[in-house]
């Protein structure tokens, strides 16, 4: 599928959009400290633009503080909405004890997908070994993927860099769009 | 025991039939499409010739449809059962709303073995990007290993390749053959 | 983090052991041979040279079965000691029947930390297949990390050099000690 989105892309710049418009993204950012204004949500910024650059829409972006209970309810009510088929978490990832990002995540996924986790922890390791330390989870609620990033701008660039290419096909087999054709890589 | 198995296998041709023989497996494609006779199961027969090859005997095949509670009580029918060691299902893995043999596999194991998962999703990772959203699992079912394969046939053969060095020593240990010897790599 | 750590070191071995002396560990061989004193457990001898090595205090190295109850019970009381804030286990992750090791750290963990046993079997993976057989888990109880690692002396030293660069962040996290500053890569 990767292959198969560069070719569209090689038919034309419209296909590509088609394609990469339809994600409707919330992002989240968990911090106590930008939450209260101490800090400049840098992640959150960055996140946004990330996604826009690849023709994602952005339904919301917001910023929370590290309790667990209202960020699971904030994360059940965006995965709610019909027209959010994707939410990106950035921070409360780590070991510290007011770290909750995952719990909350686990509280309200039906499914895990935790190859997405995997592979951004295994991908960022070859830049630091405190990739190993980032307790990130994924998986899906009512038909929305949940993804948890860490908290720092840079490690926010580098996993996003991972997931990126899947994040098109992702959506579309959310949305029940599969494809049982040539492209075997498509179907896991 | 990688190193092991090779070196019996240089002792003779029988030496390493003996060792593999003893993988006594169970093939479950899960498909609607299949199950229809809307497609033909080209992964169930790939695994059927992939196990058959490494010796195993293959104690059943069948194709069941997508639905989760038929697919778990038939996860859990074939481990109960003494003859059967391994049970290698394909299909249902990704993120489709209709993709549930994680969740019947998780509601039927007591132990997980996530490594097995792992491994092949981080080696297949270096094939195509599409391996990171393969939700397989891999655990334990009254002393028989059950493991989650992708659905395509590409990706039933890359995956299979990845386990096939362990799974002799598997089922062995999963039968209580342990061994506390110099050959320090298989006891993990 | 690690670059930190590096440079700290480089003023001054003083300032090194300031960091590092602040593990305060316990090492848990999980053995029947070893508790019933048929095997010498040279795990648990070589973690605790490992951990000393690194500046660790050794807060208690002991012995148990492979019953899950008091193993669970023994973790959870550990964990519970204000002086303890890393638990290393060692045996019991394979896939024995008796193998029981993952699933007594996962009664007792409130949080888990999939990526330090990710990392352990992916880099592990690199020198022997077996590595996707350890079932090995990590977490968090009271506060205090708890990582499970393979039974062998060699899958030890292994699996222990992988985490051991993040082990001193790892600790002054969980006690609260987090940093926001421009060491970007410790933040996850």
């Amino acid at each position: 599928m990767g292959e198969k989105a560069e070719s569209l892309g090689a038919i034309g710049e419209g296909v590509r959009t088609v394609m990469t418009a339809s994600i409707r993204a919330v992002v989240v950012t968990v911090s106590d400290a930008c939450s209260r204004g101490e800090r400049r949500d840098e992640s959150g910024e960055s996140l946004v633009q990330l996604l826009s650059e690849m023709g994602a829409e952005i339904v919301c972006a917001t910023i929370l503080s590290d309790d667990i209970e209202p960020l699971s309810e904030t994360l059940r009510q965006f995965a709610d909405r019909d027209e959010v088929n994707l939410i990106i978490t950035t921070g409360g990832t780590g070991l510290a004890p007011r770290d909750n990002t995952p719990e909350a995540t686990l509280k309200v996924i039906e499914r895990e997908a935790p190859g997405l986790a995997e592979a951004m922890r295994m991908e960022t390791l070859k830049h630091t070994p405190m990739a190993m330390i980032s307790r990130g989870v994924c998986g899906i609620c009512s038909g929305t993927l949940i993804v948890n990033l860490p908290g720092s701008p840079k490690a926010v660039r580098e996993s996003f860099a991972i997931i990126k290419p899947v994040l098109p096909h992702a959506v579309a087999l959310l949305a029940g769009q599969t494809r049982h054709t040539a492209n075997e890589d498509s179907e896991r």
